[in-house]
């Protein structure tokens, strides 16, 4: 018995949550064993680390520190979420994973891509998703929703959104270039999505990237 | 100008934190620039982490995890720390640094060496110690010493210790080796000092050794 790691990628404002969250909605609905998590903070000790990652009042955090706070956040996660409920047979929608260390902290900070890859080697030990979702989406537009949604949205995103989202477009557009050559490099792994469409666009073309991948999702979505 | 960093090593209980203290005083009299840090928690983000790692109230920590995370806390401390304190012409009185990591999590948790040497590697930038001071005793000393102190000290130890207190006497025995090895391997930088004795046999070799190594210190002693 053997789950399925499905991992969603993106920049800030793509639409990773919200079509995560449909995804769950529609994999419980076909009675599938599923569960959504997330990096950092899919842990007690990870969502300690998210806040001391993503709280803008704390004090600078080198970019090296930085780097190695998000892989241990992952060395827990593999440990403790991933690799336990794989072996249940669960579905995981995880939201961000390896590859987002490599746009931020490697396209984005500009920290050494081989070491970025050891330690995402050390965190994961091997485990690599079974489908990774990119949502692309053009960076003027994805940020443009985030600061529409800091507006009206949730109180962690009130004081004008976290430090991550605070950076500079430049850096988002390093990010960016960073998913597409990943998606070049890794063309069976992930999964390009025109993220710049409707949610319910979005949303289908994910059912159907899922149906097409995993027999036992279509299985259960004909019965 | 330059400062120097001179750090404190050894097992639970070895007297460390005493004698750091004690060699703060003498520096201070001496009208020397000196300030007393360590690791974990040289930093306000360390200070978080410190009690992430410490805590045995949190959730099992893995030890890729703990590694990672001893690491991350050193690479802040380095860069917003050590080297503008030592670029001020401080002289630093550490608490633990890259030796306790070997000692700790290659030695005493069979983590691979090689991976602890790149991982301090990328935290240090190379920072090496001027001196390291290795509070050398025998471990079943050290932690009946930390167990007497559990029982009349301060509020961190009533419970009983903390979480690396609390291992086996086995793995103290292996981080011993560690350090036993450490010192070997590196003759000139790591100074082995019999802890067994008293507190002020202690304290006075300590001090030789730094008059000794450090000229600064020695003109100002004479005067």
């Amino acid at each position: 018995m053997s789950g399925r790691l499905i991992v969603f990628e993106g920049v800030e404002g793509c639409g990773k949550t919200t079509q995560l969250q449909r995804s769950h909605q529609w994999l419980k609905t076909l009675s599938l064993s599923v569960i959504v998590t997330r990096e950092p903070g899919g842990t007690d000790l990870g969502t300690a680390l998210r806040q001391l990652l993503l709280n803008v009042n704390t004090q600078p955090i080198y970019h090296s520190t930085e780097l190695l706070l998000y892989v241990a956040d992952r060395a827990q996660h593999v440990e403790e979420v991933l690799k336990p409920e794989l072996a249940n047979g669960t579905i995981i929608l995880c939201d961000r994973y390896v590859d987002s260390t490599v746009a931020y902290q490697g396209y984005g900070r500009g920290l050494s891509h081989s070491l970025i890859a050891q330690l995402n080697s050390i965190a994961t030990r091997g485990l690599e998703s079974d489908v990774t979702i990119w949502l692309d989406i053009d960076v003027a537009i994805s940020l443009a929703r985030k600061q529409y949604q800091s507006t009206s949205d949730c109180a962690e995103r009130s004081a004008g959104g976290d430090r991550i989202e605070q950076e500079k477009i430049e850096f988002h557009r390093r990010v960016q270039q960073g998913y597409t050559e990943l998606a070049q490099n890794h063309p069976n792994r992930i999964v390009r999505v025109d993220a710049s469409r409707s949610v319910a666009e979005v949303q289908e073309q994910i059912q159907q990237i899922l149906l097409q991948r995993f027999p036992e999702i279509r299985s259960k979505s004909k019965s």
